[in-house]
């Protein structure tokens, strides 16, 4: 299998913990191809299914992603993608700013015909031991209907072909169940998603969602960021707390050394950076955006995803999936008719007529 | 003082557990008026200060809210709420459906002058032993820059007279602190905000508000109601996965009962239901907005919130901290100029000119 082509220089502590992340999927014997600054990701041990690609050039964590990727064809996200788009690597991995790679992916790769816009999404843990496929997670976070609408057959694609769920159920993000629940924006999806062919539950709240009430939750990238991150914080809080509770009794600590094992799986279970990382859905070919603050553990992880998901041709299920649920999308665009295919970077053209 | 108005047929388990709520209230000798079904509130012991008010009409948890209580002057929750208009109560709680109760709020004891929309808050644990004041939860889903900034300003004179916090800082809750993030409602709003006379201190992602970035933060009621359904579902699923496997080996269980009393604390940091429930912010009037799914002892707590409330006379604090934040807003609209006093539920008006 050709290897996943990874943005060395992209992440927190990269290239460090991306190298060295790197060596440990390769050691177990996972191909990758290796892009970025060859004279900071120094010497990788011989005899590994490792190869450096060299170039200098790099997009930092706190640029205008957008222009700066467009001004910088060999920053090291461009060019591994690129080896995707020339059939060099079966997938790409970044960890560094989110918005940088969607934009380059765009350039690169392109968006699968008949689709506005790409989303990023990961699977969450819920409570009845599935998974929770949400998206988008900040790749567009101002949303039509019609996007939305889009969002839910990628995520159901995801579902189906990456996790296993022979038919996934999908809900939309909501602030209650109830008719006459939802902002503007739920309301106008809800019509466009019962209309697509796919197991539409209906709009959901997360309580319901993360209790196993749908597979695939469907949001704007916006509400979707705020969402994850309110669940990591979460998450993290009750640790804390806990922590902070255990440490007052004399008792209680020796009760949470014994614990200690349960911890760290119920850690592992937690964490997302173990799980591999988000993907980018939408695009020609197969993208995983790992977390900025990402450690080894976590980019060895995204790795075996990306490894999985190239695997499960992820990024052709998605483009079949797209031209399935909307096969009007892919008719060239009639005179005075909106299109659908409409610019993939958010500008607006002008409407013909 | 004056007794805290309860409506008793308001919530999942009425009037049982309400009654059996307040009467553990007047035990610790706060004054409760009971309002609703006599036949079915039963009896109450003596020598309690509580009274009961009869009314045979109630608005169920599943009417639409608005319609419904406008049509029903007798129901429970709005003749609770004219208890506090007329002086008798110092404030109202319901545990019904939280639209019937804004509704009628709006409709008994009307909007604060100078304000646009009223908001629910509710104030959630954080990571470093704060609180976060966290606002709105659903009393109003589409929102407009103006109305962020004036939830900012109610949710900053709740922290300081409330929680006691000196000097709030109010942040603006976004997918990320940068510049360039945020949706067209955060771009549009934070500059509203930053004109206002309070410690703004920007956008901010929920992990950096939850960690103690901030002690106010600010959203639409749609995007404050998924983060603290958001909020809860994690804490559920953590706990959920933790008891999971605790139970997966014998030595875990035996720590896991030596636990029992620092897990008990835990929950009790992150039961909001414990704290007292949510704060409708911006009508004339203290009004508490219970959980539906209260039990007795989120009743007592509701009315012992309640209660201090009242003490800290927050309702006017909050007319006197929108009368300083916007004193413009308190001059009558002059001909041709879009009225900030709009209509209260939403509806729009004709424009002059």
């Amino acid at each position: 299998m050709h290897p996943v082509a990874v943005d060395a220089m992209g992440g927190d502590r990269a290239p460090e913990v991306v190298v060295e992340g790197a060596i440990a999927a390769a050691k177990e014997g996972y191909a990758v191809l290796l892009v970025g600054d060859e004279s900071r990701i120094g010497a990788i041990p011989r005899g590994l299914p490792i190869t450096v690609r060299h170039t200098p050039d790099q997009v930092g964590m706190d640029e205008p992603p957008a222009q700066t990727v467009r001004r910088r064809p060999e920053s090291s996200v461009r060019v591994a993608l690129r080896a995707v788009k020339d059939g060099e690597a079966s997938a790409a991995l970044s960890c560094g700013n989110t918005g940088a790679l969607v934009a380059a992916a765009l350039l690169e790769l392109g968006r699968v015909p008949g689709l506005s816009r790409p989303a990023v999404c990961a699977a969450l843990p819920r409570a009845d031991g599935g998974r929770l496929v949400l998206l988008d997670l900040g790749a567009t976070v101002d949303t039509r209907p019609q996007q939305l609408a889009e969002f839910a057959v990628m995520g159901h694609v995801f579902a189906r072909f990456v996790l296993g769920v022979g038919q996934p159920r999908v809900g939309l993000l909501s602030n209650g169940g109830e008719s006459g629940k939802g902002n503007e924006s739920v309301k106008a999806a809800d019509a466009v998603l019962e209309g697509l062919p796919i197991d539409y539950v209906g709009p959901m709240e997360p309580t319901t969602a993360f209790r196993g009430g749908c597979d695939v939750l469907v949001c704007d990238g916006f509400v979707g960021n705020v969402l994850l991150k309110t669940a990591e914080a979460t998450a993290e809080l009750v640790a804390g707390l806990l922590k902070r509770e255990v440490l007052r009794e004399p008792g209680s600590r020796v009760a949470a050394w014994m614990l200690a094992p349960a911890m760290r799986r119920l850690r592992g279970l937690l964490d997302y950076k173990a799980a591999g990382g988000g993907q980018l859905l939408g695009v020609n070919g197969v993208v995983v955006v790992g977390h900025g603050r990402s450690d080894a553990r976590a980019v060895t992880a995204a790795i075996r995803h990306a490894h999985h998901c190239a695997g499960e041709s992820l990024g052709r299920r998605v483009a079949e999936g797209v031209a399935w649920a909307f096969p009007d999308n892919l008719r060239p665009p009639v005179s005075g008719e909106p299109s659908a295919d409409a610019p993939a970077d958010g500008a607006r053209q002008p409407r013909p007529g």
